[in-house]
């Protein structure tokens, strides 16, 4: 029997202990009736320990279970003073049963300029420990395919949404990191269907008819000119103290001379390429902002910023922050990071 | 004798171990003279283990006593390399006496629109375990009164100042959240004299004269303009869309639904009407915004924002920041909120 | 032999896994061959116990030793399911060698108005045990020289300049926290050969021909303005309420009166002077911008504001960001400040 459908669900616990005039001590664990096991509150147990927030959390008056989501968990073994309690084996059952029923993600992770797929290594590894699904498609001019600088934004959005379909994958979550925002909208007009949510991850969102290199400030724009012109080939590769400066911000010195000694001369063209993106803003598909907030790579002030000004193109959009820089963070801190992927790209 | 008043105090330990040349050793813990007891040094035990700041911390040359907010705590039991140490017992009883003597508070706490007071359950218990007296009434529309759909901002308004008036209630801290920050802004107009301090939790602030809608996005307002009219009874419910994007942001699926499942449509008119601020703006009790950075509701830009651009109506004010989105994080994280409730109410 | 150099290191581990098919297991250890030695996974214990990013560690094929920073480290055990092996002891000797031979700083730290070199205590304490040098140099109208009323701007300057002059430092880290902003922006003037880097810490930084004064609201202008004529020696004391609401927000009561009775009447003249800073914006010493995001000295909008207003002056900065407010902070959590002082300063 389902109390939470009809309403009727009674709240446990905190708030009926005060009708009650008790008081309710942190901790306070009570001994089974003739026996030595120690006994621990159910509501506070489920909500300091097992963040088991109180809405989720009923009575069915019926069966005399305590129920979690509307299903009955398991039976108080006494109550006391307003509280019910429960042996600690008991709770933590109920909670792992819950845990596990919890549903799994298929990611995507498109990650972006200076870059390539390792980029995700740390994070991807936790995600999978945690049971989800990952891919991180590599795309032309970076990691294996490094050599193709002469890459075009559709080569590049081609690579990625071509992966998607010859892996059939579908109810995806397609994550992009920074110049891998301009990547997942693109590729989102290609296969809508596949895409349960866009997660923008200090991510561009270029207005349609825009580039990534109009999102920057005017001084930035002419050095990436310069940088494209001098190198010859149409690439641009970050500076050293630019890098370790403005994308590895949080970084030892150490950290990012090994983040830098890995990426590789980025194609200039595809940053400089205005894209048509009228489908792109007609698409339906639920989209999220993860934005960490040392991210200084682009100004955090009202002309630009990637939240609130990039973020803000989304129009409705679910807004997730953590802490941490722009290429620093997804190394150091995977489980913090993992943690917010899943906060951004679940249902 | 209290020698921090004349400023004559001694500053104990880290200071002064420089000047020695000493050097400073983590955890370098002593034996006793003449024991087996093991000592900690006084200074760096209070600061970094207790958090009791240094300038609290004094040492009165008379009677030999290290203090703690000009008042003798307890002697030192051996000097060595510029820092002295004792038991370590004796310093937490120290600490835990100072605990003791801090201030309790009493909270009246006053949930917004699609809430009622079990919004509060959790945080509420946490605070009472600390010691704090907390009253949560219910208003006119929600929770126990929820079939009251016509009421009025002034119905809701004197049924909250009612309550702290019957129950005779005074120095208290009046917080409200969101829809809240109205009420007890118009609350603070009848009972002045009763509120020690105002604090607006991720609440509305309008200007004189306007209406909490104005604070929202043209579109916001068309569309809670279309729910009302489409309601038939002047009411407003969220779809759960928007609750579970915006009101619900790092919620699982499951939170969200079971916070939904509790919540009815909002009567529409408190939330149009043009308030009367005047007395508000005039009185002079203290106030504080507690702002949490997820909180996506209002556009996090310049021209909307919880905070600055409400909170900076309040002009001298107290702000203090936390974590966490609209709804979810009082249930979730009530540890850090009460944290928060009481960093933004206390004296 | 240094794999790094030539860029053709083999990443181990997690993206390997991967591609092996294996599952990786959290905690997986295993039992070393004809031994009760139990063996942990060498990239997963170092991404995630001691946080050596991935791009940090290697293989060479050569030796057959895991590297980090392209030197050898030490070898692993055994190999089983695509990963690597290895005694929990011999990974965390590798880890602590390299602790060790991370570069120490040399700080001298500027308080601002209203404090004095104490301001510094615990965290200057704090940096100490982790080997950094350290030097709180105290200027004319604080602390020990708080009698020095009449004291200039250049005045406050010069001490500073000639204190590491006369100590012959070199390669420092100058951070100047608010008003002190001022001073080490004029000192970088002085002697811009002897530093490394400034660090800006929740810290002024006028334009050219600016004062600090012209940093603030024009009432709190006024308001400093008139306490300075009141107080007929030309000094501005911040009455209580206004430090314990804006400079000690997230303080206790106790932890704000103890602060507060360390202070002293601040010399008005220097708030108010003009700077000459045509040097200093000239100059090409890397800057750092430290802000705490509870610090609401400077209102926290697109006008006034730490950051990104003041900060942005610095043009190309390092951000690094924490949470605490303008003068409790520094005082209470020293190793959160500490390690933030240490990644502002950094080469």
């Amino acid at each position: 029997m389902n109390l939470i459908k009809g309403k009727k669900m009674i709240v446990l616990g905190l708030a009926a202990v005060t009708l009650l005039g008790a008081t309710l001590v942190n901790n306070q664990n009570i001994a089974s009736a003739g026996s030595k096991e120690t006994l621990v509150p159910v509501h506070e147990t489920l909500v300091k320990k097992y963040k088991i927030i109180s809405p989720r959390i009923g009575y069915n008056t019926k069966t005399g279970y305590i129920q979690i989501d509307g299903q009955d968990a398991f039976k108080a073994k006494k109550s006391a003073n307003g509280n019910s309690y429960v042996a600690p084996e008991t709770i933590k059952a109920a909670v792992e049963k819950i845990k596990k029923s919890e549903k799994k993600l298929t990611f995507v992770l498109v990650h972006g300029a200076w870059a390539d797929a390792s980029f995700f290594d740390e994070t991807a590894a936790e995600l999978r420990q945690q049971g989800h699904t990952v891919y991180v498609p590599e795309y032309p001019g970076h990691g294996s395919l490094k050599d193709m600088k002469n890459a075009t934004h559709e080569q590049m959005t081609n690579a990625v949404a071509d992966y998607i379909k010859k892996k059939n994958l579908t109810n995806i979550v397609l994550l992009g990191h920074s110049f891998g925002g301009t990547i997942i909208a693109k590729v989102s007009e290609q296969i809508p269907e596949r895409i349960s949510r866009l997660v923008f991850f200090d991510a561009f969102v270029p207005l349609d008819g825009e580039s990534l290199a109009d999102q920057l400030p005017a001084p930035v724009q002419q050095s990436f000119a310069k940088l494209a012109e001098d190198s010859k080939d149409g690439t641009i590769m970050l500076p050293f103290p630019l890098f370790r400066e403005a994308f590895a911000n949080t970084a030892s010195l150490e950290e990012a001379k090994a983040m830098y000694a890995n990426i590789s001369p980025e194609p200039a063209g595809p940053l400089v390429q205005k894209l048509n993106l009228k489908k792109f803003y007609s698409l339906q598909i639920p989209k999220s902002y993860l934005y960490l907030t040392e991210d200084n790579v682009l100004p955090q002030n009202e002309d630009f910023s990637w939240h609130p000004k990039q973020s803000g193109r989304l129009g409705f959009f679910r807004y997730i922050e953590g802490r941490g820089d722009h290429m620093t963070t997804v190394h150091k801190e995977p489980e913090e990071i993992a943690e917010k992927f899943v906060q951004a790209g679940r249902e």
